[in-house]
């Protein structure tokens, strides 16, 4: 881990897909192809996982895809929400049994909407397993849950949770106090509620208070590939007399801290990347980062809210 | 006045400078020149304003501007904020007496800071009269408060202002509780609780407690140009015996409103534009609007939030 010498630093270090793609770069991350479907751009495949979806794609007459230098899209047969879904299924179960991609060993059984069309209500295109989007770059949607409490005298304290040293990503490291992937027909409501059990033991009573506040968008990679993310962010105002506790076995413990001691281990690295946005961007919403004293407000602003290229969900995320 | 049929019609309706600039457009919003410092863009010169620009840089022999069918920039000579200060004066001066431009009858004799190299702790580039910097497309900064009081059983009320009749610019509109532009020299908060005084009565003592929150960053224009803005924005919960009064004239009156009355006073078009974009970040702020029920959530996000490419302040707004 190498320290932060700012916040925007911290921002760029998680938006860190290039906003200017150079096709004279040397870097893979510049030579991704559009998965299209239709006159949207759903997703970007990188040249790593190009030749083994071209080989997957030649060994069936039936040719799910169609992949050009320009674009990847599905065949003209593939087209219902169930046959992309199918159809996507085959490839991914054939890549996991091959393992043919690291990625695909964090198989999670957990299905995630991938959105079409921007002018219907209901624009699930199809679904696909939640382990397998960064292979095709995919614009994925969580919910991430700031709790606090305040002082008498009026400061806050958040609780930070320490990620279980066992878990497949991001082991050891700091995070918000809730946080989840939104499944396919989960709305962003039933998530947070679901996950403050499982993650925090937050029963419901309380759960249902939290507050829908803002949402992030940003634009990350990691080795297993791409993550354009949206994640919507929900405050929770927890009664002093109230500690969140491990349950699931993701989270080892809770920490109640200063925002100083949030600020301060975000710029040491000891935090996953996006959740450090997600206490930046409550950092911002509750005064403790202003614009008079932080010299690139605006720009740590322009990075929690970066313009993906992608369509998003019509109808909230049933 | 025509009502909008979705927040994010509204949001579009201010943020409506073209992410895509089309060069085979016959609009003239499609065919700004950049205005650059070094290797900064720090605005955009209109084909309505260049012929203008272009006769008064021919009449002195020493040019203030290089003007180029790519760019317009100063001329070597004018090399220090002082002499841009200077030169830009001199022109503003000149085009007002001339009465060659509109927007300059609404003269405010109010210095604007533009900024120019990002990597400098102070980057003044140079200042220059308010009322004149949609002709040069800069990138300006203002506050805007969003006051509000809360019932017994925590509903949220807003302290709306209506729009003096007389006022120059979107009179009889809606608008927040109190807004101005941040001159030189003064702080974010000092301009707050300047306007605070000015504009709405709100002693200090109360301004005092103004949180900042969040800004709002979009690209407007009007028939006088280009207007891309920030906005930084500030939530006061007011005592619920303390209602603010116009001081200055450039209210009319203030209004004690339900969100459900702001979103529908939006949604029918009685705002000035870009007040109903910080009331709409307020509403999402406090949970009225939120992603289960707001089709268009994520995308009114990415309007209220958009990456401008000209410089930001380094240090503040000193």
């Amino acid at each position: 881990m190498t320290a932060f010498t700012s916040l925007l630093q911290v921002v760029q270090n998680c938006d860190k897909y290039p906003y200017v793609i150079d096709p004279s770069s040397k870097d893979d991350i510049h030579h991704a192809t559009p998965f299209i479907l239709g006159p949207y751009k759903i997703g970007n495949v990188l040249p790593s996982v190009l030749p083994a979806l071209i080989a997957y794609n030649n060994k069936d007459c039936k040719k799910p895809f169609i992949i050009s230098a320009d674009a990847i899209e599905f065949g003209p047969w593939v087209n219902t929400p169930e046959l992309r879904t199918e159809e996507m299924k085959k490839l991914m179960d054939t890549w996991r049994q091959e393992e043919a991609f690291k990625v695909l060993a964090g198989w999670r059984n957990e299905l995630y909407p991938v959105y079409g069309d921007s002018k219907r209500s209901d624009n699930v295109a199809f679904v696909m397993e939640r382990a397998a989007t960064p292979l095709f770059g995919i614009s994925t949607f969580g919910v991430h849950l700031n709790a606090y409490t305040k002082t008498e005298d009026g400061q806050i304290l958040m609780w930070v949770a320490r990620r279980s040293k066992t878990k497949q990503t991001w082991p050891g490291l700091l995070d918000n106090c809730v946080a989840g992937g939104i499944s396919y027909n989960y709305s962003v409501r039933e998530t947070i509620i679901k996950e403050c059990d499982e993650e925090a033991s937050i029963p419901i009573e309380i759960a249902s208070k939290a507050k829908s506040v803002s949402t992030i968008t940003y634009f990350t990679y990691t080795s297993g590939g791409l993550q354009p993310e949206s994640e919507y962010i929900y405050d929770l105002e927890l009664p002093k007399d109230f500690a969140p506790t491990p349950c699931d076995g993701e989270v080892d413990c809770f920490y109640l801290w200063p925002l100083e001691k949030v600020k301060e281990t975000i710029l040491n690295d000891e935090w996953k990347n996006n959740c450090s946005l997600v206490a930046i961007d409550f950092m911002m919403r509750h005064s403790f980062i202003t614009p008079d004293e932080e010299p690139d407000y605006i720009d740590i602003s322009y990075g929690l809210h970066r313009r993906l290229e992608f369509p998003t969900p019509r109808k909230g995320q049933q």
